[in-house]
């Protein structure tokens, strides 16, 4: 709890700071994402209001590059991924993708952009969204894929790309596996935002909770994230996709196997001594 | 707006005339379905209420028919399938399927049958059902087989076949694949509907609305969809189905060659260039 | 009517039987599962609430044993797997998975949890979870891999193995093909419960009733399947499962087969013959 405490002391400290970012001048040194590591988590701030959050090539680097940096490390163990201003994240700049560039920028747009989210995947940590307000086409793939996403009331989820003739049929590849057909499709027909509330209803969201509540709900998913084994939820987290592939038989016999390595790691044995003892575990991650 | 609401007074009168049809003696000239087309909206209402909209040969043959009819023309940009009377459609013609009939018979109704549905599907321009009553069986195998579905409250959705000694796996197909296990399965085996409220809950539906919304919703989606360019929504909705059916990589690596292909299209130009020009878009489609 | 009354007196004796049979000392002649079949219908009830219903070895050969007993008897016509206690089931025994046991008893427990969940789908018959009170880890595995899933509002469920370190990977098996990604991740990586609401929401449920409706509401379902014929719900249960692991293309080639078959089944043919001559089936089974 003490942790948690200062944690989330720490996490107030960063409002004014970045206040005061914003604050200065527009300076080319403004960072497209901060980065910020606390007992953890390590929160990934899309930081680019004025543009809406655009998923621009340099910011899909940075972001990449946030995720990257120090990814085995044991320090870290969760990711949350946030936004400056009230747009969570407008999708990739559309101006990056008009014909003043050439067919091979924009195949890199799109495969650095697919990266990026299948990155999300591969993460041996969990990756959280925190959405408050509007996440629309890349925006709102960014949210389907990650593991976890936390969303504020007032939060929209859109794919409104057929209305400037560039259907979301990248964002559809994450949408289309997180809501049933039915919804994903009206979604990038119409390009029309849906609530948090049926966000939540079809899948696209964890949970829904009040602005208010935004942080505390996101920092105790978190936290409790936080007093597992880093190597227990790696392989968890691996074998969780990986099964999702496969046919029920080779699900069940890969699982299988992986229950029996699981058990065989050093947290995997402190863990169920720990539980038999009626003590506290304590992991060597 | 202006088309809209031509739009929409064309859909009033389409009632009376539809009256007038019924008020008719029940010659053999009654069409199984009827097709209007107005402003880019094809409605096809399934026509025999007094067989329950019942899906026999002639009237897959009807549907498929009116479908098919100048699909690839520009002129056509949705498709709207609604019903007469307060059966939307009870499935199979029951009559067709007992041993007066040959086996070869019985397999071109369901071949029929599960070809019409994945027409829906293949179609260039996005299929919605529009519900107000029952849709069993087969008649709710369609409803799940359209890319987007709008019920009135009244709706209900059921497969009853188990109760005539017919199972229900042909429309298990499309159910299967639009609600959760645990529902489709407690619908094919007990035969007992479910409400238009859970039917959203559980991603069969779109949308609900009161049954005096219901034309004027849907109509409102349509609408919307008639806003866009059809090149790029028919590439859209092929290339949501061709990538769902992937595995997340080749999903990715298939999608993001789609939207550079799309970025090349005439459309794909023209809405970038209206967006970054501020103005709205004049599609060639 | 009259055999379900009869059905639902000989389920309110049950309790004051099992009631007793608690009653009596912990001798080692205390059965892991009790198995009652009345009407059709066979009840396994999960009988170890002092260990919390733990899936031991022993606890799963005796559910093994009380589902394959005469499976294939026309007596048998749905099966409803129940709990003793306020744990439905609290999932493998740990003291099972410690170090103590070698690695070769480890595997024999995965892989006879992970036969006997796949024995629910394949037995010819419907399989329902009635649940009132927690089911965690393999416990809530069992309820993903009910065909149908009845829970009292009292109801939780969660996947807590991470917290004692060993990650829920062959629960989620079954959870990731019964709730949303976002869902079944959030689960399985803080090990919090899902209430039955929330459960229901998200697919893992059909249904949820006051507690004391359970009996009553379960009953019902049950009821309803043993009016059907058994030979065409085994055949519409099996189809249902392998069209499901099948593209959609080859899914329609297959059940348009199966349902020409079903036709051709002795009780296709009287079901098809008692609905046209506006009579009440009688079944072969």
């Amino acid at each position: 709890m003490a942790a948690l405490c200062r944690w989330v002391r720490g996490m107030r400290l960063w409002r004014p700071s970045l206040g005061r970012l914003r604050g200065r001048s527009s300076a080319a040194s403004e960072p497209l994402t901060v980065r910020r590591q606390q007992e953890g988590v390590r929160q990934i701030i899309l930081n680019n209001p004025k543009k809406r959050n655009a998923l621009s090539l340099a910011m899909l680097h940075s972001l990449r590059q946030d995720i990257l940096q120090d990814l085995e490390s044991k320090e870290l163990r969760v990711i949350i991924i946030a936004a400056e201003g009230p747009v969570f994240s407008s999708g990739h700049d559309l101006k990056e993708l008009s014909s003043t560039q050439n067919r091979e920028y924009h195949t890199k747009v799109f495969e650095t952009c697919a990266e990026v989210m299948m990155l999300l995947q591969s993460a041996p940590v969990p990756v959280i969204a925190k959405i408050n307000g509007l996440a629309t086409a890349a925006g709102c793939q960014l949210v389907a894929s990650c593991d976890i996403a936390v969303a504020s009331e007032i939060s929209r989820f859109a794919t409104p790309g057929v209305n400037v003739g560039l259907f979301c049929s990248t964002p559809a590849v994450a949408l289309g596996r997180s809501v049933p057909k039915k919804v994903a499709l009206e979604m990038l027909f119409t390009g029309e935002p849906i609530s948090a509330h049926d966000a939540l209803l079809h899948g696209l969201l964890s949970k829904v909770v009040p602005e208010a509540k935004l942080e505390e709900e996101t920092v105790k998913i978190a936290h409790k994230i936080c007093e597992t084994s880093r190597s227990i939820v790696a392989l968890g987290k691996a074998t969780f996709y990986q099964q999702m592939a496969q046919g029920l038989g080779d699900a069940y016999k890969m699982t299988s196997e992986v229950m029996v390595d699981n058990l065989m790691l050093k947290d995997g044995q402190e863990g169920l001594d720990a539980f038999l003892q009626k003590r506290k575990p304590v992991w060597s991650h």
